[in-house]
């Protein structure tokens, strides 16, 4: 246990409320499209109708003379590079000459209102010549498939290659025999599971305004996670040096990594159409626009095979993974990196073989979202280690804890685990408070009616942060000014998207500075107050941001101690923190308030002001090897869930949900229970109602009536527990609770619908059809001890 | 000389177009009336028409019921305080039971647009008792006289005492043995002077908006100075912390000192506006509430006395001098503090007794402006020496060379100056450019019908910096960010208001990170980013945010200069910057781009972003001894007058004025002149045509159209000479040079009209009417040699 867990704190580890609840509640908080400035225009977007074209000519005059209208910009408008800079060099902002999926964008009509934009858009005409398109990653990798991605190759350093047509990548995870694992199996069980699209649903669609300043600067105002990658892709699509753009993140009503890439684009169509008409431009997107042309979960085909010894121990474990990218790389090389890393998840394999390639198909590309290729991968190791584990005749809580890796364990990847790993006291918690076995063995005979009723559990880690295929990345700065009056302000590089990030931080600044909580503020991210800090995803911003925060605060602290060391006749190492004072260690009653201590440290003139910058723990992969150290630490998490089928109707309703996360430390409990309950709800709606129907590349369900995601009223009794095996790298040794709520839900479900129907699915989400069809197809239609 | 002196610059010296000169000329700059934002409202003032009165009763009803009136506001409507923090804590946001001058704020009308702002502002009925009023300084300090302000304490250590009534403060300065420096004297002129008001006639006049964020947080916007000053004062009129405030310096058309101290209440009363309606207000003054209500130059009165000897040796010097306040105390403490401490110019005096008064009376405060207090010292000893060298037989310019201060002598303050002391070679580059001794020569014989010419000089030191008496506010930061594409953003914490900061700030960021010039951005000035950093004042913002960002960009130098030492394989140590490369020493032909170094800096994650802070060199004032190092430093100065006077109209036209200034170091050759050019024409309005009429309290010309500024016609060959004397604790050697163009004007310009006409002029302005009065009463109807 790190000494920082030691340390009394006063605003760490308490619950305290977010800062922004009140504007939020209070309907105040401010959005993308809550902005305005004078002369505002608007954009809209003429997107492709086809999934694969070529761009014969796009016909401006008529929407040129439209009423309104300001400008219509296509590709070659562009006055520095057409290109979102990404992992690989694919991503056009219009495309050029060829459209790669139903939802490119082609043009750009700026005009005095929303609705001249709209109906001039309407007049742009596009000619297409029609391409043969490829919709299925199996085919796509066929030899003489239509090319929906040429080989391009990308900076290095992030997984990315794409030197096959239609193959961003490939990655392979190796470890041990693997024959050997297989020959030393007494039970080996092949299955193939198939994971669908899931659309973010966020309640702020994207949105962008770029204002061009007096100055020359391009200020761009938005909902995103990344405000730096937003900076350097406008700096790019404008050809302007990078101190010519400032970007500030504003509102941001969800992100889930669907506002990791995407905002890049709605930024340089808002900053291309301020640079040719000088004024604010505006894009939002409509609900149908975001739905249909924004990036999605990867859909996955996952074979894989496993095997282990009569007593449960795992031998062996082989994966190959398709995912399903979509038109351009985007971000799909580093979340198969993701994938491939945690194929094999929390257990003890002595052999493993994993690979994986992302896919280039003509539909909406793929990119970002909470889980980052891990859900996938996820529901096929869990739904298949129950399969195993009904094969050894073992309950499947006892094969996970046999097989679970504790500290000293290496890992799928051979990474070697140093430090903590609470993945067993999350099996032990959760299947406490869950009441897993008593429920286990109680639903084996219960039923009501059609009703049964059955318990499964989902399990995961979580590599906190970029990792090795992101370290180049991975950084993060922090400024932090401290007032004479002992209120703060801070800057991070980092994005308040709802998770509660800025309450965080200004907890660990009052912390670290001995204020009271209410007297730190931390500001929206803005690029021009703080160095890049990477992209706000991958759980990692408390551990980043939070050190960086920390960095800063000690070189204020030191002045402060020097001042308060004037005080009360110590030297400054002779003086701790407690609380909101200084006082001699030791010697508690010599103390003094730090409110006076910072009075006077600033009428001494003591710089107040710092700037924080921090690096990750160093990782490294080899991509020959197959080996690494992944990720600098995991966060472990076990779901238990307990479902209610009716037998007749196939509709399962989860009755709990008990989620126990090891996230190092809380910094702020009830804010990471409500990422435990938020993630939980969204992975139910994976696992149960979530579902893109798609044909020929073209969405058919793009609004909230079709595309169904679970309610407020559909939310289960949700139990989030919180484990704490402190990271000694992390701020009081937290790591982070983003992504993991929602990575092991689906298996949770399906292997709860299997315990109560008999009926295993091996693609989600488990709709009522879905159920019937599998104990239709599996020859159970009810589970065999109990009769209908 | 200081090393830095020796450093080969690029963009430091270099006359390099001002970042904000094409905006300004186009016409796309923004200034405080040009920002709106969403549900903005508008403030009215309700200003006294009373010198001096009891407030029975403010009647808001009529108009509160007044069509789009959203608040009517009150000094009881403050959630804080009623106070503008400043020296003294005796000016009210608005008065409660008594007002002291015409113009002081009693109401406060918030309406949906600027015209029922207006209407409702005439509604409100303000019941006064009027009181016994004094606006002459000398009669207020007589016992018995109406008290304008009661004794307060002040928070000391700022000059303000305010022990006695209507007296703000009396300092003295005090060297040597007055009485046997008289002694020694064989000449001894004794003589009465006066100066008058002078307005800041800035274009832009005061304005403010305030903005309630979602957050909490109030966003102040507006033209200013002290973007900290209103930083405090809006929090403690709010009483909230100051995190809870944010204040962005925008535009700024001109400040001159006139926006040092009342933006805190235009930005205070704005807040209040916000505070109570929860939406943006604005307040923009007129340009006749502007000019009525806000601070002007403090008219005064000086007694002098000087001796000397035959040869010119100056042997005493005393002074005596009322400084007329106004209602408020505002900054007169510390202007009278500069007033004394350059009472006796830059010349060697054995002995020096010199007595200031800050006096209070009912009228306009006066504050701050261009020269602050010197100006009114600078015309009395500046005149005085030319009596005194008439009356020896010497060249004014000879006896001024017998005296000047040279490395090793003291000031009249005691103060010895070790370094930086170019005032003999102001003096004689100033009339080497001038002609002065062969014009001299010349006009005394020249004649042209009526008129006559002459040629005066005015010479001057000016304290660079806020001195001993306002260090405890003296301190700087800066924030500087560097992109990995070698483009660079700079945060300060000084205001740019026309004298071309931001271009002098990025040219020294550039020099000292080897950057292009045009890839520099200086950022407005903005509370949050950067710690308090003083006022924009006192010549100080070239030096004190010069050393701060200076001290931001070594932190990263040290960065860049370690990669740049991997990639030629030499310690950093034995590496130097040259222009945009770095190179070893010794070897330039081993050099790196520093674009490419930066690029590589910026993969590896090295920390590109730095906060820097700087303190001014130290100093200290006894105001028992009246003695002290009462500067860090001086700037020197000589200006040559040339004027042609039409003795029957008494008209004086200016041929031309030659300016030698010390500055230390020109960091932008252009801008300094610039600075020096403007300050020459302000100071000529000064000494001919500027006159406020006031009578009772009330100023009867408050427009451009009957008080006559000095517009580009009226502008002579104006000839600025840069002296370069550098200093060690400026940046590159650089003093100020803000200040000390208007200081030497009107001497120079009234002792030219006496060499002209024979006519000394005991104040100024020189308007034709006053020296036609002072030929006719010298008995000078023209010059003696001369017939007309």
């Amino acid at each position: 246990m790190p000494p920082d867990d030691q340390i009394p704190t006063h605003t760490v580890g308490q619950r305290l409320e977010r800062l922004d609840a009140r504007a939020k509640v209070l309907g105040t908080a401010r959005y993308a499209d809550d902005l305005t400035f004078p002369g505002l225009l608007h954009l809209k977007v003429v997107f492709s109708t086809e999934p694969h074209a070529r761009v014969r000519a796009i016909r401006t005059d008529a929407a040129r003379r439209a009423p309104g209208v300001r400008a219509v910009l296509t590709a070659k408008d562009c006055p520095g590079e057409n290109l979102i800079p990404l992992v690989l060099p694919d991503l056009t902002l219009m495309a050029a000459d060829r459209v790669r999926f139903v939802g490119d964008p082609v043009a750009a009509v700026v005009a005095d209102t929303p609705e001249a934009a709209h109906d001039a858009a309407r007049l742009v005409e596009v000619d297409y010549e029609p391409l043969p398109a490829v919709f299925d990653v199996l085919e796509a990798l066929r030899p003489g498939a239509p090319v929906v991605a040429p080989p391009v190759s990308g900076p290095g350093g992030h997984g990315g290659a794409n030197t096959a047509p239609n193959l961003f990548n490939l990655l392979e995870v190796k470890k041990g025999d693997l024959a050997a694992g297989f020959e030393a199996a007494d039970v080996v069980v092949e299955q193939e599971y198939r994971t669908p699209y899931q659309a973010h649903a966020y309640l702020e669609t994207q949105g962008m305004t770029c204002v061009p300043e007096p100055d020359g600067v391009f200020a761009v105002y938005g909902c995103m996670q990344c405000p730096f990658y937003v900076h350097e892709a406008v700096a790019r699509v404008l050809g302007v040096p990078r101190h010519r753009v400032k970007v500030i993140q504003v509102g941001t009503g969800g992100g889930f990594g669907g506002k990791e890439d995407v905002p890049s684009i709605i930024a340089g169509l808002a900053a291309l159409g301020a640079w040719h008409t000088g004024r604010p431009v505006k894009l939002v997107l409509s609900r149908k626009e975001d739905f249909e042309t924004m990036s999605k979960r990867h859909p996955a085909l996952v074979r894989l095979k496993v095997g282990a010894k009569e007593d449960g121990t795992l031998t062996a474990l082989e994966e190959r993974l398709w995912l399903d990218g979509g038109a351009y790389a985007t971000l799909s090389p580093v979340v198969l990196y993701r994938a491939v890393t945690h194929a094999a998840g929390p257990y003890r394999w002595p052999a493993v073989h994993v690979t994986g390639h992302a896919v280039a198909t003509n539909k909406v590309p793929c990119g970002a979202f909470r889980g980052f290729g891990t859900l996938q991968v996820i529901f096929a190791l869990e739904s298949i280690l129950d399969e195993l584990a009904e094969r050894l005749g073992l309950d499947p809580l006892d094969l996970r804890l046999k097989n679970a890796v504790r500290v000293g364990d290496a890992l799928g990847t051979n990474q070697a685990l140093t430090e903590s790993v609470g993945f067993v006291e999350t099996l032990e918690r959760a299947a406490e408070v869950a009441g897993y076995r008593e429920k286990r063995e109680r639903y084996k005979t219960w039923q009501e009616g059609p009703k049964r009723r059955g318990v499964g559990l989902g399990c995961l880690l979580y590599g906190v942060g970029l990792g090795a295929k992101g370290k180049f990345i991975d950084r993060t700065g922090a400024h932090v000014q401290l007032y004479p009056d002992g209120s703060c302000a801070v800057s991070i590089g980092n994005a308040e998207m709802g998770q509660g990030l800025r309450t965080v931080i200004s907890q660990i600044a009052a912390e670290e500075l001995g204020l009271e909580f209410g007297k730190v503020q931390t500001f929206d991210g803005d690029t021009s107050r703080v160095p890049d800090s990477g992209p706000t995803v991958a759980s990692r911003a408390t551990v980043m941001a939070g050190n960086a925060v920390r960095d800063a605060c000690g070189q204020i602290r030191r002045e402060l101690l020097a001042e308060a060391g004037l005080m009360l006749g110590a030297s400054p190492e002779e003086l701790e923190l407690f609380q909101t004072w200084a006082r001699v260690k030791g010697a508690p009653e010599r103390r003094a308030a730090m409110n006076d201590v910072i009075a006077r440290a600033a009428h001494a003139r003591r710089p107040l002001t710092a700037s924080g910058f921090r690096l990750p723990a160093d990782t490294w992969w080899s991509d020959d090897e197959g080996q690494g150290k992944a990720y600098e630490v995991y966060t472990y998490a076990t779901n238990v869930c307990e479902v209610e089928v009716d037998l007749e109707t196939g509709e399962s309703r989860v009755l709990s949900l008990t989620a126990a996360h090891d996230i190092g430390r809380a910094i702020n409990p009830t804010l990471a229970e409500g990422q435990i309950e938020g993630g939980a709800l969204q992975g139910l709606g994976f696992a149960l109602t979530e579902e893109v129907q798609i044909d020929q590349g073209v969405i058919r369900n793009p609004r909230f009536a079709t595309y169904i995601i679970p309610t407020a009223m559909d939310s289960p009794e949700l139990k989030a527990v919180i484990v704490e095996h402190p990271y000694s790298g992390g701020p009081y040794g937290a790591k982070g609770i983003g992504e993991p709520p929602i990575m092991g839900i689906a298996p949770a479900v399906t292997n709860a619908i299997k315990a109560a129907t008999g009926a295993r699915l091996f693609e989600c989400p488990a709709t009522p059809e879905r159920v019937t069809e599998a104990m239709k197809s599996q020859g159970v239609a009810a589970r065999d001890e109990v009769t209908v």
